[in-house]
């Protein structure tokens, strides 16, 4: 098959249930897609690369590489209380693994795209020595409502969804229907995609604030150590006021302190951010 | 420098002047971007990727790889006769080439984002063994007034702007002014990314017509052949009606005529859609 019969083949599997693309005028097929926005409704925006041998190993199965490379960006939609819209998806793969890799990468990606109501809208397919992706998301909330990482306030309670530590390459579950349950209640939200120690401080920075972690909900079979620092979870980390009651499943695991913006203590030591940086000197 | 301080310089580096972002509430530093569509626009996205070997090779000039990164994506929103909004940028590179190359790639690209009005909205950083980016590009057009490729009739006039056979790795002019002229004019448009053989093949099989080209416009040095199938000129082919005058700087090639969908022909014999394919065997 060549790449156009290839964006053929994409075409037809991407087409949407009738009624079922709120927005989407244009897909697949001309050099743009075009949406018609709801005056309502504020935009949102993410993109993330998924690379053999950094993301994923070449041995993983090409429906989990699709599902999780969709799954990274909309866990950042789930952040903000969003609600996903349409995809553009990125990618370039060997031409010997060709139309097998190509079609099974899409069914895994296009069937939780279909569950989570993300319509593929388009998106740019090369050829490569390495699997390549990026996939960009784009979401939808009523104006003014999106959730930010920068409201969190020295005196609220700290929460993570689910438990942490989850191993390297397991499939990627993105919190959207607790992140939209957060909309409107959390002061700050984000999703662990680097390690809660990182990604706490970066909360932490876009507040203006310091944390203090008491405990951390650690899952079976990981250690503290990979709950503390590991990059995998894309659970959601969030903070409310202390009046507010967290959705089931949620662990409060500290508070927001005054202190130097940045700063993260884990059961009274300082705890370094030691989550996962692509470009620190290793 | 390590990842949160190459998004910091990023966040300095892409802060556009006092009121010239109109739309954006929220750019790089959370995990989505926010865009506030106003009522009488609609959204354009396109997407495409550079990777080293592929797209450009390694001792091209980092500014020019940032440069023309962006340049694929405005190109599209150029035949699509829209304006560019916002874009996010998904960068991997070798760590060894480090943010010396990062701060260059990023310097070609800003500057072509300044001049066309492109945000640098976000994005994503990794590191990978070689260079790859992925543009997304939104662009804004005022509702049902994009330029799509389906609306070639037979007896319309076919048309490209500038010269072709442009050579392999030249710095990539998109054509936003001129298709910005074209819109409410031109029936379709596409650019010109994977050669006029090929390109105007699709254009044909998206309107459901045949095309017979009588001339090209080979710019000074380059072959016929090369004008013919070559895939790096990103110029626009565009179809008016016999009634409608050409913008300045376009140059009549044919006429759209009936026949089997995706026919062209060039001086009465049939071309055979040889430009680039990311999936031909070859």
């Amino acid at each position: 098959m060549n790449e156009l019969g290839l964006v053929d083949m994409l075409r037809r599997l991407a087409r949407p249930g009738k009624g079922k693309a709120p927005g989407m005028v244009l897909g697949i097929g001309d050099d743009c897609a075009i949406y018609r926005p709801r005056p309502s409704e504020e935009l949102l925006f993410t993109t993330d690369q998924s690379i053999e041998g950094v993301h994923f190993l070449p041995e993983q199965r090409p429906a989990v590489i699709g599902h999780n490379a969709l799954a990274r960006s909309l866990s950042d939609i789930a952040a903000m209380g969003a609600e996903p819209r349409f995809c553009l998806v990125s990618l370039a793969a060997p031409a010997e693994r060709g139309e097998k890799f190509i079609a099974a990468f899409y069914r895994g990606l296009l069937a939780l795209a279909r569950r989570s109501g993300t319509v593929l809208a388009g998106g740019d397919l090369a050829h490569s020595d390495r699997i390549y992706c990026d996939v960009m998301v784009c979401g939808s909330a009523p104006r003014g409502k999106a959730l930010r990482r920068s409201g969190a306030q020295p005196g609220d309670w700290l929460y993570v969804s689910g438990r942490l530590g989850k191993p390297w390459g397991a499939r990627i579950q993105p919190r959207l229907a607790f992140g939209r349950v957060l909309r409107g209640r959390a002061t700050a939200c984000m999703d662990l995609s680097d390690g809660l120690s990182l990604d706490l401080h970066r909360l932490c920075l876009e507040s203006g604030v310091a944390a203090a972690v008491e405990r951390v909900p650690v899952m079976r079979g990981a250690t503290l150590e990979r709950a503390l620092h590991g990059g995998e979870d894309y659970e959601l980390l969030f903070t409310l006021p202390p009046a507010k009651s967290p959705p089931r499943g949620a662990t409060r695991i500290g508070n927001i302190v005054k202190g130097e913006a940045g700063v993260v203590w884990f059961q009274g030591q300082p705890l370094a951010p030691r989550g996962y940086d692509h470009f620190a000197r290793r």
